[in-house]
């Protein structure tokens, strides 16, 4: 192995810093194309679109109370000396219209939301009429306007309601349906195809047994390409094989492709190679503990043009989680035309034990929380999946930083609820 | 309607405090029964049992390098003026066993995660290890169990691995795949229906016109529904036809019924009068502006026992916005198992403005975020969904509180993204 001077072994040579690669990731993470999709589906879309009203909501004036609809100044005067009474001639609720005018002296009952009908331009609250017989005796004069919500209150036809680049809230949707708009345009999901690689490796729901182990990666990873908004088209489980491998990075229509395994210097770590061959092994080798191995390429020939994005994610769990997520999920926002800022919350706390980091490395430190202290979880190579439901929250390290004392406040990121 | 002394009058009398109604719910709303599921969709699911795991991970000893296995014990003495020579003897990558025994003086090359052949008991690194033909010369003494993972080192068998109540994560559904489990007992998703009422309303997608308006707010709530756990398994548009709505909350079989519309004190106001006959109302009406004309009940009879439970919000969308989230969002959580908690981010921001409210009311202030300041929208009645497209945050204020002046700091929820 040592003697084999091949991509794999040039890469480690050469540890690409991590900021490098995220610089590297903004370069190449650009907003995907637009589709149109059903207006009731687009809630936590991207919209590719200023969306204009082109009609007034409401689309007619209506009462903001339950009340006798009137016309204003026919109470003027009206006072507990002085009370008017108005015949009712009807009834309006919403949805229905009144089509007679009411004249002065008359009053029209009204419930909120129902259309004001001709001749009348203020409401009087049911609580303050009197209802004698089929009048109402009216002691206090109602201003025009009153209790009227103006045609177009909510939105004005014409009116800019949603720019371009909007993250789509279920309140927005709400207003692009009370416009009347079916279907709306919006960033493309980001299509990914994760092809998981490893002799040694079963699919989930296999029976484990020997020299196996089952495959937690793809499990662990769906959840999470789903969570930053990427489409998980297919999970391919393959075995160390080289051309399988270059079949599968080939031919796949995915905008992202994410091995897992292979990815180091050794004789099964056919992922560089290949990127090397069919594409551009960008990066390979990058200084994060654990997951130094991770390696990040473009492939052509897309079809629709643009490059297919690789990622080479190591085979150990935690390592492949902290790639993941330091680095895959952020370029799926992008390209999914979100924010590339983490969905973890964070918050600040004190460290309970010492953090020790080499200079020039960030390291993924996993972190129990409890009572607003955090204490470092040693329990953990890159292999122990379970150091991270132990964990709480996680942390990462400057590349500059020697680590943490204990005491010391630092920001940590909670892991989901 | 003044003269009417019905359940609705008598709700609207005496207003519910906010408080109150948040104690109902939370006497209300047990976690669900459990429903078995495969592990690979249990992400973001509750569990209901202990997992106790009843195999090793891995189950061998495995290398945690390239490189070579050996006996350590033969490596003792060897430095760089007696460099000791091993004969390479064979090669075991990950997922293959190698089936005879290793003896003193010989070498297997081994990678990553491949399994330790008997007679082994470390692992020498490729980096260090000088390839000389089929041997290799060792320099260094190597200590037993030198990157060796031992058999269980990530699980134990009989070790517990999640306890009951647990939040799924996505690597713990890794781990509960690692370890065999293909499906896993989690709470069950409640099952919500969703009544809007009301003769003015035309469904999404319907020709907007005349005295109609669209309806937004079952747009609105489906992806908060789905955001909070819930399952939504019917939406109906109904008329304000009491029979109608009688038929449908008798019969429906979901866990959680939410009626919008119809909530108040008007002649077409239903809900509290049906929830009143079909079961308890046990609010109606609240001190909460907008949305105070909420209602809250149960219905009993659900098949599979228990009540079903009834929220009444009003049709108002910024009304049936704040309710829903305030009241309903958090019953759904709780019935789901999950945390009450309100899953929007929090930040604590200056005012740039006043903010009134009565003593006695908890006012939904919705609010513009700029610069870390935050700023009143004044342009919002209850019926104006679009104020809720031009916030970036909202606040909630307490019953005993006056508001707030101009230069406070408060702390605001902020809406998605």
């Amino acid at each position: 192995m040592k003697s084999k001077a091949d991509i794999r072994m040039r890469g480690f040579l050469k540890r690409t810093p991590v900021k490098t690669l995220l610089a590297l990731i903004k370069e190449h993470s650009q907003s995907l194309s637009s589709e149109e999709i059903l207006t009731v589906e687009a809630s936590g879309r991207i919209l590719t679109q200023e969306i204009i009203s082109t009609v007034n909501v409401p689309n007619f004036d209506r009462s903001a109370m339950d009340g006798y609809a009137l016309h204003a100044e026919s109470t003027f005067g009206a006072s507990t000396y002085n009370p008017l009474m108005f015949s009712i001639v009807g009834q309006v609720t919403p949805g229905e219209s009144f089509e007679a005018e009411v004249k002065s002296g008359e009053a029209l009952s009204i419930m909120t939301g129902g259309p004001l009908p001709k001749g009348t331009n203020a409401v009087l609250m049911a609580e303050n009429a009197e209802l004698v017989g089929d009048q109402i005796q009216v002691i206090d004069a109602v201003s025009p306007g009153k209790h009227v919500g103006l045609i177009g209150e909510d939105i004005k036809k014409n009116q800019s309601i949603l720019k371009n680049g909007r993250f789509l809230r279920p309140q927005d949707i709400g207003v692009l349906a009370s416009i009347g708009l079916k279907s709306v345009k919006v960033v493309r999901k980001p299509e990914v195809e994760l092809l998981i690689t490893g002799n040694e490796l079963l699919k989930h729901g296999e029976q484990a047994g020997g020299v196996k182990i089952i495959d937690s990666n793809s499990v662990m990873l769906s959840p999470l390409i789903k969570r930053d908004g990427g489409l998980l088209k297919a999970v391919h489980h393959l075995p160390d094989d080289r051309d399988l491998l270059r079949k599968h990075l080939s031919e796949s229509s995915a905008d992202l492709i994410i091995v897992t395994g292979g990815t180091s210097v050794g004789i099964e770590d056919h992922g560089p190679i290949l990127l090397d061959e069919l594409g551009e092994l960008l990066v390979h080798g990058i200084t994060m503990r654990p997951a130094a191995p991770t390696g990040f390429g473009l492939i052509s020939g897309k079809s629709g043009g643009g490059a297919k994005k690789v990622f080479l994610l190591p085979g150990n769990p935690v390592s492949c989680l902290s790639a993941y997520d330091y680095f895959v999920g952020r370029t799926l926002r992008l390209m999914g035309g979100r924010s590339a800022e983490w969905p973890y919350r964070n918050k600040l706390v004190k460290l309970a034990t010492k953090i020790s980091s080499q200079i020039g490395r960030t390291e993924y430190v996993r972190l129990r929380i409890e009572n607003e202290r955090a204490f470092f979880i040693a329990a953990g190579g890159a292999s122990i999946l379970s150091s991270t439901t132990q964990a709480d929250a996680f942390l990462l390290t400057e590349e500059e930083s020697e680590g943490f004392a204990e005491g010391d406040e630092v920001r940590v990121w909670l892991y989901d609820e």
